[in-house]
């Protein structure tokens, strides 16, 4: 393993979770050369986590015996927002408050560091080597336990001036709603296409329908609805239906901004396949302006270890 | 006149009607040093435009003795869709069909050209000499006979995959909306938002209500509508602050996707004043995720010039 990183550049990608903390070491055209998991020690508002950090790389460097030149940097991803500069905008997850992440990783490694939020890197990894492939322009939308999404403009994160742009998921699509979502707002796309969302919305269809079904409330998660309406449940398909059609109006929205080359889906959710592509498509295509029709739609393929890819482009740039 | 342009390198920023072309020669710091308007010569399906431009250009340059070596280029808009390479992708107020308008008025006249959306170079205009100064990422709306947009994001015009990035006006903001818009759509922005939307509205709360009110049928536009908002017409006041309404949820859908700086607002529309900004910004404000509020409102201050303002911009760099 020493010999076969000397040949070309090479850089780290770090995405760090409220549990773990993927660290992946990238050459820079993208090949994954190794990975690893560490904990991640939240304890006392996660004041030891880029020590930690610091430190595995540090010794990754030396067992590897990587010299200083070959290394471009690291590239780190964090679950709340950042701007630009580095600026960390405060992580309730991590514990931290609002403090320049790069500028301390880079005071104790002596590396260049790039930091971004974990959809902006998981889209910019979906892009480098993930179903965006081809791309120059991609917009990720992830679908799991919420919705978060991340906006690729010409090979590069679009962060916004206080790191909140691509928030699609608190993007508001439906006025009539009654119940809040999780950011204190109504009727938020996440309310619907999240994994959460689409339980929430299979639940209401129940008790509101007398329709034979073979989803029950005991048992209902993501999966089991989509796998009933495949095979062909009608009030499964009514809800995942809903679930696409908002997620397709919120993209129309989307285009008129950015207008890019393809959406790009990710998350829990997008294991469900074709039929979330085919009906979100759908829903788009019927309710965008004719100047923004034709765009692609994509699985997302990288799973977990979209944002440590993405995280290590970011330093490749 | 022809020593003053001498100290400093200059450029052209031209913006294209469909009745008349306004130029406007600036100096790299963004002062205009002078400017023109030229009849738009439609026939033929616009075939003389650009050469009519590149005479009239030639004219200037010969007449103010200025030198090539001082000459940064030409800044382009044109109102239609343009992609980043210079392609026009269309433009139908002027007969144009689908052809690269950057390459054919540099063979003309030998300067370095780069062309824009109409909309994408008043966005730019305003934000380097205008309503958005100061600022290095705004989202510029004008509120004309449509609804235009542009994107700025670090002081670069965001033009999309097919140009089309920045067309908020066709954002489905109501999709209970009958009426059809321009567009073919149903429930578009434009149709509330624009001069003749909040017309169209007028007309609409004139029929239904039977509210006294100073508004007639006959003598409708939107400057006396707002006129007799202003003035407290209970009626007036239900028809801008609707409008007013979808413009503020378009934009919390915007900010969602760029979080910019600052709105900027322009057109014929926003001459209403602060009553357009003090409304529009309650409805952003009550509608948009934590994360996006506290956004700055300006109203637009360049008028007519802001497209020659930042045609000028895209040159300059």
């Amino acid at each position: 393993m020493e010999n076969n990183v000397a040949s070309t550049k090479v850089c780290f990608g770090i995405d760090v979770g409220g549990t773990t903390i993927k660290v992946g070491l990238f050459d820079e055209l993208g090949t994954m050369i190794d990975k690893w998991q560490v904990p991640t020690n939240r304890n006392e508002n996660g004041r030891y986590i880029l020590n930690d950090l610091s430190e595995f790389i540090l010794n990754v460097i030396k067992d590897k015996k990587i010299s200083d030149e070959d290394i471009l940097g690291i590239g780190l991803g964090i679950p709340g927002p950042v701007r630009d500069d580095g600026i960390v905008i405060g992580c309730v997850n991590l514990g931290w408050g609002i403090f320049n992440a790069a500028n301390v990783l880079t005071e104790l490694t002596g590396l260049k560091v790039i930091v971004n939020n974990d959809a902006n890197i998981a889209a910019l990894g979906e892009q480098w080597q993930g179903g965006g492939k081809g791309f120059k322009s991609t917009v990720f939308i992830t679908l799991g336990t919420g919705v978060g999404g991340g906006i690729i403009i010409d090979d590069h994160i679009l962060t916004g001036s206080n790191g909140a742009a691509g928030e699609i998921g608190h993007m508001t699509v439906n006025f009539e709603e009654t119940e809040s979502c999780n950011c204190g707002k109504k009727g938020c796309l996440e309310q619907y296409a999240s994994a959460t969302g689409i339980v929430r919305l299979a639940k209401k269809y129940l008790s509101q329908n007398s329709d034979s079904t073979l989803l029950n409330n005991e048992k209902l998660n993501a999966r089991i609805i989509f796998d009933h309406a495949k095979a062909g449940d009608k009030l499964a398909i009514d809800v995942v239906k809903r679930a696409c059609s908002y997620l397709g109006v919120a993209l129309t929205h989307v285009a008129a901004v950015v207008d890019p080359e393809a959406f790009v889906i990710g998350g829990g959710v997008s294991n469900a396949g074709s039929i979330l592509i085919d009906y979100t498509k759908e829903e788009y295509e019927n309710n965008v302006m004719q100047a923004l029709r034709n765009k692609d739609f994509k699985l997302a393929i990288l799973g977990n270890d979209a944002g440590i890819y993405g995280a290590a482009k970011m330093v490749v740039g």
